[in-house]
């Protein structure tokens, strides 16, 4: 909470009462007549009335609380991007509280219920569900989406990475080094996210003469873990004798388990088959040989996010940008 | 939640007023007279007075909320942590919400503040300051602490990894591959965790007759990152002459950033300098060689935890076993 211009101490002597009561009145937090608060609250408007967040919380019945909701905090990407809000928000006053939704739709509306019975003045969504259901809200809770579209309503904005460039410069990438057979890898769900990817790499192919071919779009099994998944995918096109020499994969865990794979069966990366992942995440980093990536820049999409919520929240006059897109870029490493 | 044994059709049919009005009562949800309340949860509680966790809520007042303090979701332990402790109290009926307190003594202080007023039933502390200031809340909320002593009162629980083993198994592992000047690598600080890490090194370097000196107990700059920090020590450690064949780091970052260092100077590992690190963590996995190191087993932590936090939350009769100590192993990979 910001202190604004005017003291405490200030308050207590214009108001005639003592300091611990303003703090109580503050802080809505034990005894104090109506008449108290009145006299408190009149004093802080008259002095502070547009910026002192204390008296606007106070006059607007707000709880200063924030609630975000993730699929994933083991997740490395969502769990940085969830720090950059928190942080975000903590510099204004707000609290954050995080719920771990487990890509559950069922946890996803008992988390979206207790986050509304909880106060909060906005929330931020990050990508679970295929859409979010904000229509089990009681209250109209100011809302933004990251990574995820979400039905558009007039409380709902969206903030995402521009995942069709990063299809497309992965796949560029993998051209320009000299692959002629690139296969998709990417798990089976129906995210925005993933179909903006492999629309680039779709147009990446189309763009250098190459055909595109269902049989190079390989889709892993969501049940399993990437690794695992990736692992499997691979012996599948091998054993289907499907030929290739590049690999983009949509993340940067089925990249390291196409990765494993291939130097399990005996094949050379980057000499044989050459591999790109997504996100760069800190394994991409440390693994043997280091990832090719596409990174997506976490503290960007987290701050245009909490921007327009604040907007949101504090009714900013005009119109709000409802849908805004995030630059990715390729981190060139060792296995291109 | 569960509904026990009685269905919601029939508490319809016993109190005389449709699905819809029960169901809005059991979640206090919408319009509904006194009246009808009171008629609706003396059906509840005659058939279910012992074990309906609905009706047990609605009596004793309770949000059916957990709250967890974590210092850094980005971290894979403490995220491994945290998701089990959703899942435990999914299962229970609550909703559990996560606040990262960045390892801010004033935001672990803000935080609690927020999780006493949205009325959590209980609370999870896991590690962040020296001492968990539990004496700031209004209430008597029951208390867990994981991975960190705190001020033992009457609410407060704790359960943590056996870390005097894990200094002793680590350091016993490198001894008996052969090192003879074992170094301790850790970031500065004065968590219970690592004093206990540093006594089984102590202890296992004494019982095998060798010598413990403090020129190999070194101490990591905490404002840096570990990889950094790590670098930085063990070139410190090169430049004063002290002569190390092994090295026992207290985290697996730690671990990565002497092994990194190492390598660049043309060292090799194990050959010439032996590693073992601690968590387990992924990235100990799949570096290159992968890391010998201390698996903490985070759902026993998270488990005992919950189940204590539970049980004091329900008030279960008897004594509630305080302070539980979770086995540690090691995994034994490449850099010994």
């Amino acid at each position: 909470m910001k202190n604004g211009q005017i003291s405490i101490k200030e308050i207590a002597r214009l108001s005639g009462v003592s300091v611990a009561t303003v703090s109580r009145v503050i802080n809505d937090n034990g005894r104090f007549s109506n008449e108290t608060r009145d006299k408190v609250l009149k004093i802080i408007q008259e002095h502070q009335y547009e910026t002192n967040s204390i008296a606007k919380s106070l006059r607007m019945n707000k709880s200063q609380t924030i609630g975000v909701l993730v699929p994933d905090i083991s997740n490395e990407f969502f769990a940085a991007v969830v720090l950059e809000i928190e942080s975000f928000f903590f510099e204004e006053g707000y609290s954050t509280i995080i719920c771990n939704t487990a890509k559950d739709a069922k946890k996803e509306k008992e988390y979206l219920k207790t986050l509304d019975g909880k106060m909060v003045d906005g929330l931020v969504c990050i990508s679970g569900q295929e859409e979010v259901p904000t229509d089990i809200l009681k209250r109209k809770v100011p809302t933004v989406c990251i990574d995820r579209r979400p039905k558009m309503d007039t409380n709902v904005a969206f903030v995402e990475s521009d995942h069709y460039e990063g299809g497309r410069l992965a796949t560029h990438k993998l051209i320009e080094k000299g692959c002629a057979e690139i296969v998709l890898l990417t798990k089976k769900n129906n995210l925005s996210s993933v179909n903006e990817r492999l629309k680039g790499y779709k147009d990446a192919l189309a763009g250098a003469g190459l055909p595109v071919k269902d049989e190079r779009i390989v889709y892993t099994d969501p049940k399993k873990s990437s690794l695992e998944a990736a692992k499997e995918a691979i012996q599948g096109l091998v054993d289907a004798g499907v030929p290739f020499d590049g690999i983009f994969a949509t993340n940067d865990w089925l990249a390291l388990g196409a990765l494993l794979f291939i130097q399990e069966t005996g094949y050379k990366v980057p000499e044989q088959v050459k591999i790109v992942g997504f996100d760069n995440n800190l394994i991409s980093q440390y693994c043997d040989p280091p990832i090719t990536t596409i990174n997506q820049d976490k503290a960007s999409l987290a701050n245009k996010a909490c921007r327009i919520l604040l907007d949101m929240i504090d009714g900013v006059p005009g119109s709000i940008e409802r849908h805004q897109i995030v630059p990715v870029s390729l981190v060139e490493r060792k296995t291109t």
